[in-house]
Formats: structure tokens, C-alpha cells, sequence
């Protein structure tokens, strides 16, 4: 297809396109002349995750390029692949390792994984960014004097396995390795809102069910 | 307790707290003499609160205001407390109604209410910003070309009720109702992103357990 129709079916502008086309963010289309150049269904593929990135996840262009860069990394193992596309969205700050609550936190979050039986998470501990952001949380809670039941974490972690497994098995639905890792990254730009989304309503239908309205 | 009690137990400087009190976040103290205030537990409970919101939630001061005026607003009932005192937590901004894609995820999510029995929450559509982030959600995925099977939504609400369940049951934990409310507020501002650190966790272990690490 040609600039206007890759245009017309992304509903991104061709000024926008081109854009991206100089920043590097999608591949330059196979040139028919010296003024025109064919676009394939993996260019509108790119176009839209490339869309997702800027307009909903509101990322900035460099961590967009980052991003596809690990996407498009084809001699990474899929886990890895995986990982290293989502690890280059926007995380929390390194934690502090010489602070007493985040030593604390380590020591917490490694018997949660213990209890949990995730043990190729207990791998990555060193290299995750979701394990530090998962330290920094629970240090944040404990610094402030909350103190949380290790078994609500527990009960907390098995949902969250259930629907990384639902992530997956749709993920898996997709057939080419590259689909594959950029549904991943749509998925945390934008399915982790719609989670959240649907947590704060089933707390609001949960809350009536048991107080009412008044 | 005096001021440098309440400081010493909160870990928050004195400065911060005058500051606090000024602003209207922490109730004054009860005044022994012209110089000195003595503090009690409910002030280090606020304090905490206070403090998470800021320095955790990132809130404008005005915001975490609006949100304790709701948080002490006895006149409401306990479902509209603790959803107002969530709803002046920061939201996406209002959906533009006269769009397309907004018009089909109201369907859609009307739809999804439906199948999950939240019969509670399709009352409050049109007051709830958590049903119109999740409306956002829906369309900012379709306009993006990526249609998603309801069936999946209907998954992950019911994850997401469960959640909610174990929320509440925790909130219900605690003696008072100000208490209560606090939780719920606490629970949005630093238990959510312990939960998204825990499904990006699960998503490692669930990819290392299928495609290993090569």
C-alpha cells in the first residue's frame, strides 16, 4: 500500500508517519520510484504499537526506539525478548540497598517467591525491574508502619500468576515471534490500565454489595 | 505526644509537619500550653496517610486535602466514602462522548458488567471514573486495531473481583470506620503498583516456565 492508505487504515496522519519514518521508529517502506515507496501489513502492525506507545502510554520517543530495538532483537530467546521489551518501559527509581526497609524488603519479597514457587522469578532477582518495583512497594507500605499479612501477598501473587497466564495463552494466539513480544508490550502499555480499571470497579461493586448505598 | 515525639515515631521532620498543619492535612493538636501541643495515635495514623499520598501517590497537596475531606465526611455512607475518597484520587481524563470508539466500549463494557453480574457497579456508570477509565481502556485498544475477546474482559474481571474481595476483607480488619476509609485510599495509592509489580513478576516467571531462558 501507499503513504495515504497505510494512512487512512492506521488513522495516523501522513505528517505523523513520516516522522516516526526519520526518528527510526518504523521501517522505511520498500521504494517503487524515486517518490514513492510500498507499505505491508507489518508496517500498519508497527505503526499502531508505535501509536499505543506515544498516545497511550505517553512514552517518549528514545524509550519507544529502546523498546522496538529489543522487540525486533531476533538472536534474544523469547523470555528474554519478552523481558527486555517490557523492562525498557518506565519503571520505579533503583532502590536504595543500603536502607534498612529495603533490605527488609528483600528478605520478604524472597520468602513471598519461596511460598509462591516461583523460582525462575527468584532467577532474575538482579536483573528484574518487577522484582525492584515489587521491593520498593513493599518497603513503601512497611516504612509508612503498615504492616501487611505475608499470606494477603501470598493470595495476591496467585491472582496475579492466574492472569499472566491469561496474558500468555493470549499472547500465544498470535502467530509470527515478533507479533508475539509486541502484543507483550501493548499488553503493560495497555492492558495493566484496563486492569486497574476493572480492580477499582469490582471494589466498587464488591463495597455495595456489602454496605449498600446509603 | 509532643511535636518531636510525633516526629521521631512518623519519621517526618518537624518542619514537614508544621507544614502539614498549616496546609490543613493534619487536625491541630490539642493545646496544653501557649507553646506546646500534644498529638495523639490518630495523628501518627493521618501523618502516615498524609505522607504516602505525597510521597508515594505523588498527590498535589490539594488533592490529598479533597481526598481527606471526603476520607472525614461522616455523612456518608460507607460505599460512597470510601468511593469518593477514591475518587478524588487522579483519573484519566473525561472520555470524549461523541467519538466512535467511546460509544462501542460503552456498549462493550456495558456488555461485560452484564455477563459478570456486577449488577451494582452498572449503577454507578455514570458517576464512577473507574467505568470510564475502563471505557478509555476498551476503545484505546479497538481504535488501535486490536480487537479483544470478551471472553478475555469477563477473565480478567473475575480475577479482579477476587482482588477486590481480599481488599475489602483487609479493610474490614481494621476497628474504626475512619480507619476503614484510610485503608481504602491507602490501598489505591501504594497497593496498586504493588500489584502490577507482582503480574509483571508473575508474566517472568509464567514465560520463564514455558519458553526457558535461552
Amino acid at each position: 500500500m501507499r503513504l495515504a492508505e497505510l494512512s487512512r487504515r492506521s488513522g495516523v496522519s501522513t505528517a505523523t508517519i513520516k516522522y516516526y519514518l526519520r526518528e527510526g521508529l518504523l521501517p522505511p517502506g520498500r521504494q517503487v520510484n524515486t517518490t514513492t515507496a510500498e507499505y505491508d501489513e507489518e508496517h500498519l502492525r508497527r505503526l499502531r504499537l508505535v501509536r499505543a506507545m506515544i498516545q497511550v502510554g505517553r512514552l517518549p520517543v528514545a524509550t519507544v526506539r529502546e523498546v522496538l530495538g529489543h522487540v525486533d532483537d531476533e538472536s534474544l530467546g523469547r523470555t528474554l525478548r519478552l523481558g527486555a521489551a517490557l523492562w525498557a518501559l518506565p519503571q520505579v527509581p533503583e532502590p536504595d540497598e543500603d536502607d534498612e526497609w529495603i533490605q527488609a524488603a528483600h528478605q520478604r519479597v524472597g520468602e513471598l517467591l519461596q511460598t509462591l514457587g516461583w523460582s525462575n522469578a527468584k532467577l532474575l532477582v538482579t536483573i528484574s525491574p518487577a522484582y525492584r518495583s515489587l521491593v520498593v512497594a513493599v518497603a513503601a507500605l512497611r516504612r509508612l508502619g503498615y504492616d501487611w499479612d505475608p499470606e494477603m501477598l501470598v493470595s495476591y501473587g496467585k491472582l496475579m500468576h492466574q492472569a499472566a497466564v491469561l496474558d500468555l495463552d493470549f499472547v500465544e494466539t498470535h502467530p509470527s515471534e515478533a507479533e508475539k513480544v509486541e502484543t507483550a508490550v501493548l499488553g503493560a502499555v495497555l492492558v495493566e490500565p484496563m486492569l486497574q480499571a476493572l480492580h477499582r470497579l469490582a471494589q466498587e461493586e464488591e463495597s455495595a454489595r456489602r454496605y449498600g448505598f446509603e
